[in-house]
């Protein structure tokens, strides 16, 4: 089935302990698009300015993301630029400039309003409502968010939550949101406004998925190197909702395999800059991965 | 089988952001005693001032710990004062007096010579040294150690990797003794200076267990309120050596079981002050614990 995306398609300009970038491909939209693709059709919406290489942007056609919600505006594109040190724990913004991305709003094309499967990326949460305005019932709404967006536009976010059924934060954001420091108590909280799961996301320390009545846990792949930790949150979304949308299954099994799935697309992610890594990895190889997690945390209970 | 374990034993005052405890009984010693000994017999070798409550230490005896080798001195016992803010993540220690245990030289009596499971629990690496000069070819001997001995102790801490077989410490140690950021690359290099195990503790984001070609993870457990979390590390340091010790059994399926033991453990000493909540845990709870440590990491691979 087909994944819609909104989110950003933006230029990134990163330093690492290990290298620099300059103007890659970035933004949520893209590297979720490059992860999902792997596994299901994907559907793009987002901007660009007339700046943009979107020549670069064919390796996503080539998978199977149709850009032809992709809108051109007049201007610059949206430009990020961030320093990791030497932990690559976070990332140091060192500018960042919306460009045509700060009047983006969202127009859904006909032909991608009955997708069954819709991720809302890191938006402005009154755009992220809008979008829902111009889908038809789909399978399941998921959404992210970020403490700006917590900040500032907490009444649009608190109604957003009414209306998704996953959103997946980073710890300190589910922290930031429900006010409280206990992940656990903030998943509940977060599912007692609205969304019957929760993904919080803990970076190199691995990932929780909460339901009313259950918790699952995915470690983060020990890598040897780390060396681009950008796009790693987005890439895992890519993996988790493309896995969904490729089985169609929503179920507590499929939904934990999925979570691994999301994991292994945010381990690949991380090992190249930009959307390079993703753009390399075959089906064998996140087959070969899924098999790595498990391993990692494979143990036999003892027969007594 | 018996567990050897050679450590400090406290009187901890602990303020958390739920309470409020003084002159509780601590210390690394203590923790992994009162662990280790819900799964195996404990010898325990350290020392007290006079002014020890050692009656305290009744309930352990009662468990099977053998306070045979637990010193009185003339003087002060080790008081550690500390602090946890509202994250829980960090201890702030307030006051340090070492009392006795700043003389401390472990003398190993005859009867506790021949155990087959040794825990060199963080002190000083030259008694840790001191120690394995006075046992017998145990089956597993594992240390602990801290930052303050990596700093002032390296020749000797060096000197100990290559006595023994497993080393627990937690990420901020295995990269501050490894001086390398990456945790693969660290444990990588601390087993090339001597253990075939190491165990790197993440506090609440779980544990890793390194061998030379095989990693397992382990997640803390979710707790939806910490209340206490000293001795934690030690904790699952008892747990862990305790079910070696149990079943005897050095496979890696069963060192990855211990893992899980040992987590539970460390998930059990954090719910209460001391060693309070340790020492009500049954065989039962404990089983059903390591049941829900499986169902949160449990994911079918799908059949293809």
């Amino acid at each position: 089935m087909t994944v819609l995306v909104v989110g950003s398609v933006a230029l990134d300009s990163v330093e690492t302990p290990f290298g620099k970038a300059d103007d890659v491909l970035g933004g949520s939209g893209t590297f979720f698009s490059a992860a999902a693709s792997l596994l299901t059709p994907v559907q793009l919406v987002g901007v660009v300015g007339d700046d943009y290489p979107v020549d670069k942007l064919q390796p996503l056609a080539d998978r199977g993301v149709d850009l032809s919600g992709l809108e051109r505006a007049e201007g610059p594109s949206f430009r990020w630029r961030g320093r990791y040190r030497h932990d690559l724990n976070s990332a140091e913004t060192l500018e960042t400039h919306l460009g045509v991305f700060s009047r983006f709003s969202p127009k859904i094309p006909e032909a991608f309003r009955s997708a069954p499967f819709v991720f809302l990326a890191n938006i402005d949460p009154r755009l992220q409502l809008d979008v829902l305005k111009q889908v038809q019932r789909p399978k399941l709404v998921a959404c992210d968010t970020m403490n700006f967006w917590i900040e500032s536009r907490r009444p649009e976010l608190m109604e957003l939550l009414g209306h998704v059924d996953l959103i997946t934060v980073n710890d300190g954001e589910a922290r930031q949101l429900s006010e409280k420091a206990n992940l656990v108590q903030a998943a509940r909280w977060i599912m007692s406004h609205g969304p019957r799961h929760v993904i919080i996301k803990k970076g190199e320390h691995g990932a929780f998925m909460f339901t009313e009545d259950t918790i699952f846990f995915a470690p983060a792949y020990p890598l040897e190197s780390v060396f681009d930790p950008t796009g790693a949150g987005d890439s895992f979304a890519g993996g988790f909702i493309g896995y969904l949308a490729k089985t169609g299954d929503l179920s507590e099994g499929n939904m934990r395999r999925a979570v691994i799935y999301g994991s292994a697309m945010g381990s690949f992610a991380v090992e190249k800059f930009s959307i390079e890594r993703l753009l390399e990895v075959t089906r064998e190889d996140l087959g070969s991965r899924i098999r790595d997690f498990r391993k990692l945390v494979a143990f036999e209970e003892e027969l007594e």
